[in-house]
């Protein structure tokens, strides 16, 4: 089998270190010395650690299975609550670590770098309207409210659901999905 | 006027600079250079960077008007509203940068710093527990629907109000608070 190129491993070690450790903690070196590459090889591939942040955000958002809210295979109600299943699962099995990379590069770095918030936006932006299909779709089949804006819907429970993964980073007891789960299919798309 | 001792020198510095840069980009020579005090004073006041983060944590947390929430001199959903309004205008000034102290370190140093999430733990269970409160009153007198559990309603709007500031970093263009406010009392507080 032909060795991932040296490209490939800086992706894969940052996608792994940005992570677990957050954007700013997670430094060149740290990252070429996770992906066994020499520091110098860095620059040949990347402009910055935020050009690589770019890209590990972009491949991240690959793995949400974002298009699977537009499987018309499956009830609209019940893909929007496989997708958050899934989401929640992903994180669980880090016992409530790492977080998501788009909110920990919220938080962290769209303050300070103009192109992670420009990733930052298109990546919620698409998330939120797939999120928005789905509610469109089910309040077209009457399973939840057309009283509210599906945009507007999509925008609180994305947003809720990232505000989950803060309150499970802290008290990584569950409480936190639990509430998301109870209320967002109890309550908001109702 | 006394001069400020150079802990609280060094606490005020802290307090800015967590809040902007957060956690990880915010060194204790960062912090001693911002309030002006030589470096090799700050281990004479406190025994780590962390210990720190704990004092600026609680200071964060008694300027976010969690009192108020409890004041019967005005209607319990009222409450409600004029604390997360209040949170709102105190983010909207800064133009939707710096985000939440507590947001901030739960994403960046929870996972790392178990006296830190302890903290945190701490932080976000009175403020729910007062956001629990005023739910509780505005249950009794009829304003909000007893259909849900008032911890598990507090804990959800906390983080949903904690992911409203998520989606505000990267969008910056109050369309997050916006759908917070509308579903929140719109619609979860019903």
């Amino acid at each position: 089998m032909a060795r991932a190129s040296v490209r490939e491993q800086i992706v894969d070690a940052a996608f792994e270190q940005f992570h677990r450790l957050g954007y700013n903690a997670c430094g060149v070196k740290l990252i070429t010395d996770s992906a066994g590459v020499p520091k110098g090889s860095f620059y040949n591939h990347f402009e910055s650690k935020e050009a690589l942040a770019l890209v590990v955000m972009e491949r991240y958002g690959a793995t949400r299975r974002v298009p699977a809210l537009a499987d018309t295979a499956v009830a609209p109600l019940t893909r929007l609550r496989d997708h958050f299943e899934f989401l929640a699962s992903d994180i669980e099995k880090y016992g409530y670590e790492r977080g998501c990379v788009f909110g920990n590069f919220s938080n962290e770095a769209a303050d300070h770098s103009p192109a992670i918030r420009d990733g930052l936006v298109t990546s919620f932006g698409s998330w939120s309207a797939a999120v928005a299909g789905a509610i469109r779709e089910a309040q077209a089949d009457g399973s939840v409210t057309s009283q509210q804006d599906p945009e507007v819907l999509a925008r609180f429970l994305v947003n809720a659901w990232e505000g989950a993964i803060v309150g499970e980073r802290a008290a990584k007891d569950g409480s936190s999905f639990a509430a998301f789960f109870t209320l967002a299919f109890g309550t908001v798309l109702r």
